[in-house]
């Protein structure tokens, strides 16, 4: 199997503002063709340290690509590099410096000395196409090795990566797609170390032990990602999974727990709306970050203070001055308020304690009353969620989905 | 000044499925006590490969620190190179191994062995208390150089750094905190490009060619960080700024734009809501982010229907068939409507086409019409934002936030 290292380049990286997100990009992209990444590291934008990690990258894999380092401000130190790493000098490439001319006159922008520079390119390279951005896309050869330059912007690596790249390396080095078969599967209420005792126990000859487990923690629940080059055997490692861990299956597929009850819901022919305290509205965003959701996702109201729950949802004053927002009452009331001011069959709601203050006797940090209505019936329990404020709001989000999800008839084994 | 460097290890991390978020995090804290991080890499859980990546990173800082390769079903390699590269064989740790049942006995989870074999760990190392989780922090010196093994699970190691690692290393080696200086700003309107050149003609003898100048692109807005040891020189060089791009600044500080807004209001004494369509209970979800937000934000209605926009927004149906919900008539309406319904002096608004499908004559994929109300009025224009669909709501919740916080006097001087 081919090995490929990336390399970040960006003083922004190492300073700690920027989280790298490129890289896990092209680790997933790099899987499914059956790159295999052994290695990926960030530098400042420093030559040495470029050249020294370009080096020691190309020791380690046939495939490496850089991102960063380039754009108008830093370019300079990154093809210097490259020319002293490849061979050769710079040279003007025109088709880069209309392409640059087209995109600052399209924006309105004026060009200067830097934005002109981006055309300069080491003669050693090939230059791809950057569609999205000024900066240009390097190919470089050496020893049968490859090494691919890329933009830092995100939106600029993901698309050249999507549309140039990855077509080019199957073709250079007859890579086939999905060497390797994958099976997702989402649980809870099991820990990582149980599930993995319980595989280390199993006989020699199980499929599950004969697949790769790949243990992918979440928050508020476990993905694991099987993996096989034979699909058969994938296929008896799924089903030797759900006779052991059926019970705690959430749901299968690389997606989100958002995304799977959208499909359950679609399945169903249902529609559903959130009322949302301590969530404060990021229900409503998982769902609505899933394009074609309007189908089944109505709408929802953020009820952050009595007077929203009373006023919108209808919620009781006595029952908000008997039990309090945080209660199984409330988020009961608000559940099936929601559903009738929006109208839709199903409904999640949430009130609790996201933190850091705001606990009171009984009701510590972490205290989320959640309530789930399906043409079934409305249920309405408490839970405790560990973490800080952005935790537990990301935790009550997972686990209302999941609850509405098992509402709705999680029938594992007939999940698509 | 001191080095540090990172090694996060983890097959996950080069799978690609799993962002690293621990490693600018350390970068952030070593930042603030004047540790300065030159170099960060992902290796596998794989012998050779963290050994040789100790090996390297030792050369190259002072401080060495290590995430992940822990945890019950792989520390045995990670734990097994240290002994190697550090000296010694590994004993049991009785405080651990007590932690550990305690923490397995609260969850009510049964203890097996692979949890028991987290209480080993190398004799060379000191064991620094892991609060929150399972797998002991180790501490280890030579020549002078500190390395430091952390918990992968990103909310263990972020407690155990900012709670015991920081403070150790603080001592360790005398380090002051805020060695430097810094000064945030965010613009929108003017790109990096011209920003530094403008400042690269500035004379020599300028505050701002004499301060570090870093580039922060976010989305939807460009953040600044101006460094300097000395405080003078940077308050000389906030004024140059401020007197050179003073239009384009939207607010000062290492905060979110809406943590920006939330200051603004709270200081104006004036509530907000949000009426979103295409932005699916994204501004909603970033204000409610941040604790003690209650006092200025009061709730939202996420109308993703037409008949959501009616019956909570009383939207009027008219409008809605005369101008399509992509309008800035319903967009305006629904402002109007939602500080009515939820009873605020500010609003927000979007309705728009996040795509990818969507698109009409006339209104392509990324068309959001955005309306702010304040005190003074109601205003409500068109955008069009770049990117997919995660990123075109995201700047379109940006953009919201921004226009309400200009609308509210965006007095730049005077921000706190």
């Amino acid at each position: 199997m081919m090995n490929i290292a990336v390399i970040a380049i960006g003083d922004e990286l190492l300073l700690g503002n920027v989280t790298d997100t490129n890289t896990p990009y092209i680790a997933a992209a790099s899987d499914r063709i059956g790159l295999r990444m052994v290695y990926s590291c960030h530098v400042a934008d420093d030559a040495e340290e470029i050249y020294a990690a370009i080096d020691l990258a190309m020791s380690k894999a046939d495939v490496v690509i850089t991102t960063g380092g380039l754009g108008p401000t830093k370019d300079d130190i990154t093809k210097e590099v490259m020319c002293r790493y490849f061979g050769g000098e710079m040279r003007k490439d025109e088709a880069v410096a209309r392409h640059v001319e087209e995109i600052f006159r399209k924006k309105g922008l004026p060009m200067n000395e830097l934005t002109a520079t981006q055309a300069m390119v080491p003669e050693s390279c090939i230059v791809v196409e950057n569609a999205v951005g000024t900066a240009p896309v390097m190919w470089f050869e050496l020893d049968g090795k490859v090494l691919v330059s890329m933009p830092g912007v995100p939106r600029e690596m993901r698309y050249v990566l999507d549309h140039e790249v990855i077509p080019r390396l199957c073709s250079r080095f007859e890579l086939q797609s999905a060497q390797l078969h994958h099976l997702f599967i989402a649980t809870e209420g099991i820990s990582e170390s149980d599930v993995n005792t319980s595989i280390e126990t199993m006989a020699d000859d199980s499929a599950l032990r004969r697949v790769h487990v790949a243990y992918l923690p979440q928050t508020g629940y476990l993905k694991l990602r099987l993996d096989a080059e034979d699909a058969e055997l994938l296929g008896a490692a799924e089903r030797e999974f759900y006779s052991q861990f059926g019970v705690y299956v959430i749901f299968k597929g690389d997606i989100t727990p958002a995304e799977a009850l959208v499909n359950r819901l679609r399945a169903c022919g249902l529609t559903v709306a959130s009322a949302e305290s301590c969530t404060g509205g990021n229900i409503a965003h998982q769902l609505t970050l899933i394009a074609g959701c309007s189908d089944v996702y109505q709408g929802s109201v953020v009820s952050y203070s009595n007077e929203v729950k009373m006023n919108l949802l209808g919620v009781s004053k006595h029952t908000l001055e008997s039990y309090g927002a945080v209660s199984v009452e409330v988020a009961y009331q608000m559940a099936e308020g929601v559903a009738k001011a929006v109208g839709t069959d199903c409904a999640m709601a949430t009130s609790g304690i996201a933190g850091p203050g705001g606990a009171t006797p009984g009701k510590p940090v972490g205290t989320v009353c959640i309530a789930v209505k399906t043409p079934s019936g409305t249920t309405s329990d408490v839970y405790h969620f560990t973490g800080g404020r952005s935790e537990v709001i990301a935790r009550a989000t997972v686990k209302a989905v999941t609850l509405l999800l098992k509402g709705l008839g999680c029938q594992a084994t007939r999940l698509s």
